[in-house]
């Protein structure tokens, strides 16, 4: 039996997760919307053998233009321009599916998979917040129970398209002049409470058959959405109790609808803040958090909290009234993470902005690189992670300092690879790859194309 | 003043436009799926100078996969991968307005010009057929007059959101730590007939400004549509009187609506079958002719006829009795050329099957290097043309003979250029860069973000 390993994902975002990143001497500001940067990280995360990059993603842009690096390259986009620059290393895109249709997205992320030869993954998202609706017709955000439901029948729509090709459809007879069989190509005639969708999908089935799926909510109704369907979970946790008992809870929900709970990671987040010494890393992580300005962070935090700006003093506590999570439409386990945080620590609006800037509610950790291994080893033994989702605060240096100097100390203890043992995103999670619906049920009704 | 030049555009599909030429001894039956195919495919055509090459696309799985090679990556993402291995030639996705929100439409074209420097085209398409609507929840498609009036407001909400960020929004001032300028990016507030949409636009402008503009329609909807909005325009005429008349139609158009019509490239698709005699070119058409298996042909052509396959014997003429063009709710003007060149020419099912087999209608031409030389200096020459819509019959042979034995007589005639003189696909094709609408009419109502 192999020993248990890590699985480590670069959480990537234009000059890092510090909102005042871009002021370093080395940010380029500009990196937004420079693909060479990203083809650049993601070629040193692949050097470091990490299973996996990521990008988050909304169909809106957020706050304030004055306040940091803004608009973004679409993920897909994005991913396919590293997909053709590296190998190995797995391309997770978050998309929506409040804001897609299923044949469209299904299709793209087929289409990536084929393209990156099997190392495609999709975070799946419902997209919280009324601007991104505006975006699409409506004037407010469907509820967030309504946007799991979506997302669930989305998924099932997805799922049934990625299968509507056998893999060995395509048969290339040259001599007969028959390229497919037929039989193996059909449609998926859905019909739901969302969703009628005809099919077949119109990619062949793609190298991984289905994209790795990953999910990143932990409200409720993410959790059991995640249960369902996510073979990695993104998720933010402050303590080691906090993170043991979502990560039980995880395994216990898997378990009970019949999974292999090893078939789901949790990669809870961190933003290490990486020094030679430990003054070194305080005084980094202090160089940062000197350069935020807090009148952009307190407009944004007023919106997560659902209050007015004039109603958060920056050298005073958070306001005793506040919403009840069940009160909240938006990202429901972001706003409890924040309000538990401020109030467990008494931190003063000022503090708070401190602690959001570097990670946004995620684990940040300051030290030498052979404490941040003891701090991810503490939690990957403890029942508490699977793996970690690297958030480096700077880019590209964070990633860098990660890579040269945590990652061989973990291959050293045997917890990291230090090769790519096989070649698609499900090889380097363990992930099997999925059989098709339609082959698991050969009598499952379909209507083969042109019959 | 320069001379007036030819514009040159690849129009690319898997083993090649000629229906059986996946059965060729060169041919990668796996092609439509191989993103190294494409990839190399657009490395001749760079090393060629041609303006772009380009990508058909509907969201629906077309007739029978017996009969070619069926399924094909998404046009977005097949031509981000080839942007990461090329530098000059110019990429033109097909996408569907039917079938599309504008929002993340316009923000995956900017992205990919983004990501390639400035050369992302976008064709823009109505797709016709049920068998598209039946993907994304309807029973059949919209009426082409109601797919027609969405394309336009589509365009309209795409081009304000392209304008959303001025080109100099973004400071990136790192001594005042302000990223942006608020009061240069704005929300769009669209709000009309078929969408509401807000805005900004998440991505900053892009290189172009705009992506190209190309349209492929020569309905009257479609015309109508092309002069208002299209760069280039992508179309099909047998004859020259016939391209002539398409060609002064359109330019009258362009002019009627305000428009400098040479700001709109008319490209006619031309399918060259090149051999190094007139005997050899004759022998490689014949090889792929007898290639093809009309019984697949004739179920497809039954379908754009709306007729029953049985209602077509293969050595008769069409039937006398067939649908009139009004009545057809689909590609419009692809369905009158088919009859027409049928009734023109008195040829039978066979016979016409195997003029399509080879182009679907297009101009095919065999011959050798210098006579597809006069054959396109004709039609430029005599107002039937800009340029041309190259789709070779085999590839990647149909494209290198081109690249290597036609492209070197055109630039020694002084009709084609030698290198490229600019880098954008704007640049290319002579075209300007648009000036955002907000700067153009600065009075023009709109709300800065966060103001």
């Amino acid at each position: 039996m192999p020993e248990r390993t890590l699985h480590l994902n670069a959480f990537l975002m234009s000059t890092g997760h510090h909102e005042a990143s871009w002021r370093l001497a080395e940010s380029n500001p500009y990196a937004n919307t420079d693909v060479a940067h990203y083809q650049r990280l993601a070629q040193i995360a692949e050097r470091g053998k990490l299973d996996s990059v990521f990008f988050a993603d909304s169909p809106v842009l957020f706050s304030d233009v004055g306040r940091r690096p803004s608009g973004a390259l679409e993920p897909t986009v994005l991913l396919t321009a590293i997909a053709a620059v590296t190998t190995h290393i797995g391309l997770i895109a978050t998309a929506s599916t409040t804001y897609n249709d299923p044949y469209n997205l299904a299709r793209r992320f087929a289409s990536v998979d084929h393209v990156s030869n099997g190392r495609a993954g999709w975070n799946v998202v419902t997209t919280a917040g009324p601007d991104a609706a505006r975006n699409f017709g409506l004037d407010d955000q469907p509820s967030h129970a309504a946007r799991y439901e979506r997302a669930a029948e989305f998924l099932e729509v997805a799922q049934k398209l990625w299968d509507s090709w056998d893999d060995d459809a395509a048969l290339a007879d040259k001599e007969s002049g028959v390229w497919g069989d037929n039989t193996k190509v059909r449609t998926i005639d859905h019909i739901g409470q969302h969703f009628r969708v005809r099919g077949p999908l119109n990619v062949p089935r793609s190298p991984q058959g289905h994209p790795l799926i990953v999910q990143a909510g932990s409200s409720e109704d993410g959790r059991s959405f995640a249960a369902q369907y996510a073979e990695a979970v993104f998720t933010a946790h402050q303590t080691l109790p906090d993170a043991q008992r979502f990560y039980a809870d995880m395994k216990r929900r898997a378990a009970a609808v019949g999974r292999d709970p090893s078939g789901m990671k949790i990669l809870p987040g961190i933003v290490p803040v990486i020094g030679s010494t430990e003054a070194e890393a305080t005084r980094l992580e202090r160089e940062l958090d000197d350069l935020i300005k807090p009148e952009y962070a307190r407009v944004q935090l007023a919106k997560t909290l659902r209050v007015s700006p004039d109603d958060l003093a920056l050298d005073a506590q958070l306001p005793a009234e506040l919403p009840d999570e069940d009160e909240i439409e938006g990202a429901k386990s972001r706003y409890t993470l924040i309000v538990n945080l401020a109030r467990r620590e008494r931190l003063t609006v000022r503090q708070l902005i401190g602690r959001l800037g570097g990670g946004r509610g995620h684990r940040t950790f300051s030290g030498t690189p052979e404490q941040v291994v003891e701090a991810i080893v503490d939690w990957f033994d403890h029942g508490a992670a699977d793996g970690f989702n690297i958030m480096p605060a700077a880019l590209p240096s964070g990633l860098e300092v990660f890579v040269d100097q945590v990652v061989p100390l973990l291959v050293k203890r045997g917890l990291f690879r230090a090769e790519y043992e096989g070649v698609t995103l499900r090889d380097h999670y363990a992930l099997s790859r999925p059989v098709s619906r339609y082959q698991r049920d050969p009598d499952r009704r379909w209507e083969a194309v042109g019959a």
